[in-house]
């Protein structure tokens, strides 16, 4: 069965600065959505913020397997609703994928809890990305280090609270350090948090760059389809409570 | 330096039902912040939903080292504004208490990322809290097990994804069980659950439950007043990143 | 490519105890070993502490994909190289699976760092095994709770310190709870502890156990065969270090 | 009540190489001891080992709260007496800090449970060790980030597995980043792991180095003197478990 990959980004740069617009021809989402074409399993669509409802009206997320966001200039605009509905489905057990300088959108903070503030940033110079975590699945088949030659630098501390497995860490010209790659369960779902991707460079045309968002999507997508959902009718207190032969999912 | 705590209740059970208003004449957060009182250390205030503004209205959130916060019945008509100034307080340190229904509560979820679903619940029957953390500081002088001897059960699965110590766990009388007493770290914030606490049955009356609840509070109690925040302003690309010889905090 | 499944059980009770051969009248061993190999993709083999080299000799640890380890009566006699192994195969990313009383198993200690012990137990009664983790795939298809008629208790506190996933928790007939199911990673490798399973009682003939313990072995199953370790030879300091165009694997 | 803090250490360059003498005529022992004992609440002993029994004789670690261990040259001879030793006072409560080649120490990877191996190093060049998680005790008062000007480099992949809180992240001349202070929780026990301090360099004469392992030893403290163990004497049938009435501790 195929995993529904849904690439959102808020198309803004590349429809107002020709410079990021020559990079991205195809919008940022379309270049990752044609990145992640290459797996024959994945089915993979795009929506953008400047498309009517954000691109996210109807069931899209709904039938949704694996969500990856974009956003930066306009992150703020996000409807709460669609936060919502982004949180209730990764508790549902949809993957989530927080891209670059999404660690400032609101779903990605919806759903880790915290600002997602980074302590600086600098654009320019070159960031190596650093497998802190060896042998983990996302990492499979990425040198370490990965070289971008040019990017964007966040740096520590970034406040995403508690997480789970650190699996990239990126060093920088200026000697910063900056967590870039990190899980997090929350519910049924996986979320990932994925540092390099500034508009300003073409670091998603990088073939390695795009085989570690390929393993990402394997990564966070939901074990079973994340359609069924925790009963929380009241229990009948002669009875005990349970599924008795039936299922935890 | 005093910790000042603040105990939010909807307040809403004690004033419509007169058998509950029986058991919290002072209502829930009354008795609450009474068994806090008696801590030297603690400037306990109380705020309730059926105040203007919610209870939250000026600077009381920032204005508050530790939150514990009590709802259910009217939990979904808390203002969002209100919940997105609880999730910066903990970010920022603010300790926060969510206790027993407040499970469902949208600043617990908020700051969980998780809809804190309860697999299913009952009224009455006896609860046992055990320490599953033994020389957690929140355990501290606590008997193994608590016998609360008539609870309203939850129970597992619990949708609260990753958590970071599981400090109490409960047994019931049909065998079910709930993880009651759970830390997460979010930001600067500590943040806990705890489970027994409803108000049907007399159980913030019970001098070990209260023993707890100040315990709980110690522990949440931010290290440093939680009024220095993480800056964000651009940073100059000739200079490097950091506070060299300033503070983290 | 087939997963080395080792199943090693001390084979004790089962030899010297007539009640318990009549239940296990293949060991054990033997039951789960039987279990596992309805699975195709698992090449299942036993070993005892009865054997020579306490069944260990050879290269059987480095042949190993995942060990699952049943120990009691004797295992304070296992030897000290053979945890030593242990240690260094989960860290390079073998799966190991420490079954009920191996909670005081050297190896199960030497992974997790802590002394495994239970507050208590108790024989007989009835255990329900509730998920807690909704949607793991250790838990796939398994009914909640699952019922073990009669069971041998453990109870919490149980000190295994820190743990990455609570998966299953037990309670029991008096009110006792217990983490039953809980994974930790350590390394490359993944581990699991699992709590049903003893000696006195036909748990491991059971077919919901037989599923979930081979929905364990799928869970810890290495991504990668657990060949290849992190160098450590010294580096020339006027090179940079790292494998460029290399792997991390 | 005085902490018991024991500051171990091999002793071995120190004795056998002039030009790392001259850097530590009291040894790196009394470097450390002297910048802990400017604490008035810290008792502070050292023990070495080139003493009689590697300097752990007697109930050294039985009347020891918090012990900071380094190791390098001559860490492979440790006793395995000694190492189980800390292991199961780690397990009781006693806080356990290792420091810079430590993370090969034996009690180190007994505790973790890992290899500890670092993916390479390098002698000299600037270390600069960032503060990952704002607010933590440990980076109380510390710089962001510290500068040390001649340093070892250890660096990513560290295998440590499973940590609890990255507290630092430090970045290197050549790019490479480290995790160089993490937290762990083992039993009743707290675990750091710090990287700062080759014998080469001066560091631990630095006054934020021994700011640093100040706050480290006041943050691995036990809460209360660790000297109860769980029970595991086997329980009445016809009893509930538990100490009613009676402590957790």
């Amino acid at each position: 069965m195929s995993v529904r990959v849904t690439v959102w980004s808020e198309n803004h740069h590349e429809r107002h600065e020709p410079a990021i617009a020559a990079i991205y021809p195809d919008g940022i989402h379309g270049t990752i959505a044609a990145a992640l074409a290459g797996e024959p399993t994945f089915a993979v669509r795009t929506a953008t913020q400047d498309q009517p409802e954000q691109g996210l009206g109807g069931d899209l997320l709904d039938e949704t397997d694996v969500l990856l966001w974009w956003g930066h200039k306009v992150q703020g605009e996000v409807d709460d609703r669609h936060v919502e509905t982004v949180r209730r489905r990764v508790s549902e057990g949809m993957g989530f994928v927080a891209l670059h300088s999404a660690l400032n959108a609101k779903p990605f903070r919806a759903v880790v809890g915290t600002t997602g503030r980074s302590f600086g940033f600098r654009h320019g110079g070159r960031e190596l990305v650093w497998t802190a975590t060896a042998g983990h699945p996302i990492a499979h088949g990425i040198p370490n280090p990965v070289i971008v030659p040019d990017s964007e630098m966040y740096c520590e501390p970034f406040d995403v609270g508690q997480v789970d497995e650190t699996v990239f860490i990126s060093g920088f010209d200026g000697g910063e350090v900056f967590r870039s790659g990190l899980t997090f369960r929350r519910g049924r779902g996986k979320v990932f948090y994925f540092g390099p991707g500034h508009e300003e460079y073409p670091i998603y045309h990088d073939p390695t760059i795009q085989q570690i968002l390929r393993n990402v999507v394997h990564w966070v997508t939901p074990e079973a389809p994340p359609t069924l959902v925790i009963p929380s009718a009241p229990q009948d207190r002669d009875k005990p409570v349970g599924w008795f032969g039936g299922s935890s999912r």
